[in-house]
């Protein structure tokens, strides 16, 4: 496996951080997922072994809940060897309620000795703030409606095992698309690979996030608009879903019409479409439970792919050093 | 102690999961007791080592606070050398804010690698739909006004520890035995051992819960309901004290109301009863701290039968494959 | 390093709690600190055998926020190899919120086999009734206006690796000192060092605690609040900086007012000064962050010193027995 893990900082743009999606060619990616792969295979006992005698200590520091994200980085680390502390709820409970900043609980997680700080911040940008200052890695667990690199990253190692492949085939992100912070990160790291045909199945008036649009025009791919779901479902390689983000709408007005217009956007009668379904979860009304069964339905396998995912991102991180 | 562990799957009725009283016959109990005063004895350098090998990752997923139900699991579980991840309050700090149905979690914890989820939740009924979706095994951990075996469980090991026996004893249940998911499963538990005589000590407009009346009706249990709380604590082995469950009662009248009439349903004198003091905690006003050093105070020793108790179950669930 | 773990309990007065600043004499301190010192050097997979088999299990019972503190423990624990268990907000989320008495808990912890107990309670005195039900040993992470012994440890550390020595120094205590627990405890722990010269910087309406006060009266020490900030870092060594504890004050009238007041005693331009700048963290406006790159700035330096502060409290709690 070690050859799996050589020089992963300098694919990343010799950066020790997970920032953004764009930290990440298509050659890091690969090699990345490669050893998600390795690691989807292998035995609880052999991973345990990986960072047992490396006494690596992750904190979770989350200012906004995420119990999947923080149990899938957790269990990660812990199924590896490796140490975990965590706070749930950073902004309420933590001394952020005393009026500190960000960069301080940065500086005192670094003076308290953490080899790696997994950061959900409200704010866009918070990652990138912390890794200035951070001598330990920051990996972004999501910031605000920034980025969320590590789902990206996932969702890759889910087209990959779904289709068998990363270039030539079509996606359609269908739903609540705008400021996505997944959708933004996705796209970001699909960038670099031939062939990939987006599409945006969506009400007209939801636009795609900055974020979004820049990585697009940056590689001057063109906006797929015309798809209505029946077709994407039939037409596309995977058709990636999203719930309301309510948190992103400030007036109950807004949130009850995009509610009531994301009906047309939701899978809920029988499926028989060719396309992979995706969902960076949690949902909402968009998938029936229905569904699950449903071969085509992968969004708890994407969940598990996840946690391989997260623990191949921790070896790269530790993982030159340890493994000979 | 390999003897101890076998084939607890079939006493439990052939179902994986502990959700309720029911799947507990005499036999079942027994020998789950047998292990648990197995481990009360055991070393501490000795328990590390029963699942320190098995890569085994308990989940606890709790949608309302128990700090005391939380640890002992949490407890018992790195005691014997597992692996635990915990979230504190999942109904309002995690995903439940987004939305997200007990069902999906429970299925993303599966895809996670969860080896066992202890769940507590707000609704009846909750840890059964969990089960009927769970591939790693689920310990109901409490669900609304149903039940909570578990404790249901370390009572009889109290009693059986505190008595000398299962049977042949009498055993009166004290205050707001109304909706009590404890006197629930202690009931139905002790359904199939033999001249156990029950009584229930409240004022007459506090019904027995459903539950519990169904466990009694079905045994052809006389329902004893004569006796003063005074003449319990003389006359019965056993006084199970509660509290009142604030949760349970709408409006602050009757809320008021009962407090002041549970005054006379307190252990608040001198205490010289024969009968052992038992109580779930947390306590309120029923016992009075002067009673903690009364030999016949029992309370908090079930506290740490839980512990043992929790981890007989817990190696009952991993254990036949691992200890040989 | 065994030499260094000889009768901690002596020198504690007798006590297996550290709850008070008045436990600790001058060589018990000296004691303590230079076993600190020694782990401070040591390496990582060293620090994670002095406990690894001794199956010692932290549970941390904290009633206030204090992301720092509760990390610092639970770090210091993990590094050396313990078990640790956390509740992060006990006053609302655990079983206090059904009315459970702190003794209560900690009773609870007892039978659940706590082998240390780090409370950080609400109200002054909570520490010391803890200690005095509990088995466990009870560490006081600070109790209302009280005392937070373990943090004037860690100063006492920061003081003697930035200085030199421990005795024959000045310090001036600046800002919202009123109610202060960190700075009670660091001049209870003072007192027995020699030629140690302490000035108080604030309003003039702002009071010194009554616990300082009985320090500074007991050691008849002169108390001295006739310099100015401006004065204090060029005269004094330490100057040790506090946040408005906001907390503290019931209407908001008094602290605008003292917000207010508090500018001309907070370091925000360039800095000459030859004292070493001390704050016990999180810090608000009274330290400019362009301060943290001054090599005079210690109070990240300090968060580090904590930890193996810590680290070696809880050696010489479990050690004596454990290291040969």
């Amino acid at each position: 496996m070690s050859s799996l893990i050589n020089d992963p900082l300098i694919t990343w743009n010799n950066y020790p951080h997970v920032i953004s999606a764009d930290q990440f060619g298509p050659d890091s990616i690969k090699q990345l997922l490669l050893l998600a792969e390795h690691l989807l295979q292998a035995r609880a006992d052999h991973l345990r072994l990986l960072l047992r005698n490396a006494n690596k200590l992750m904190v979770e520091l989350f200012y906004q809940p995420s119990t999947r994200t923080r149990l899938s980085f957790g269990i990660a680390m812990q199924r590896l060897g490796g140490m975990v502390i965590s706070t749930e709820n950073a902004k309420e409970f933590s001394s952020a309620a005393k009026g500190e900043s960000l960069t301080d609980s940065i500086k005192t997680l670094n003076a308290l000795g953490a080899d790696v700080i997994v950061l959900r911040y409200h704010e866009t940008g918070g990652a990138a703030r912390a890794a200035e200052i951070s001598q330990a890695p920051i990996i972004n667990a999501g910031d605000g409606t920034g980025e969320h690199p590590t789902q990206g990253l996932l969702d890759l190692l889910t087209i990959k095992k779904e289709l068998g492949r990363l270039d030539n085939f079509s996606i359609a992100f269908v739903g609540d698309i705008y400021k996505s912070r997944t959708i933004s990160s996705l796209v970001g790291l699909l960038r670099g690979f031939n062939g990939v045909e987006m599409h945006f199945v969506a009400p007209s008036y939801i636009e795609l996030s900055p974020a979004t649009l820049k990585y697009l025009l940056d590689g001057r791919k063109k906006i797929n608009r015309h798809l209505t779901l029946a077709e994407a479902i039939i037409k596309c390689d995977v058709v990636y879903m999203t719930r309301i983000q309510a948190e992103n709408y400030a007036d109950d007005q807004t949130l009850k019409k995009l509610s009531k217009d994301l009906i047309d956007y939701s899978l809920n009668g029988p499926y028989h479409g060719k396309a992979v379904i995706m969902h960076p979860l949690p949902r909402n009304e968009e998938i029936a439970p229905d569904l699950d069964q449903n071969p085509k339905s992968a969004y708890f396998r994407q969940v598990g792919y996840g946690l391989c995912l997260r623990m191949a991102l921790l070896l790269q991180i530790f993982g030159s050093k340890i493994i000979a």
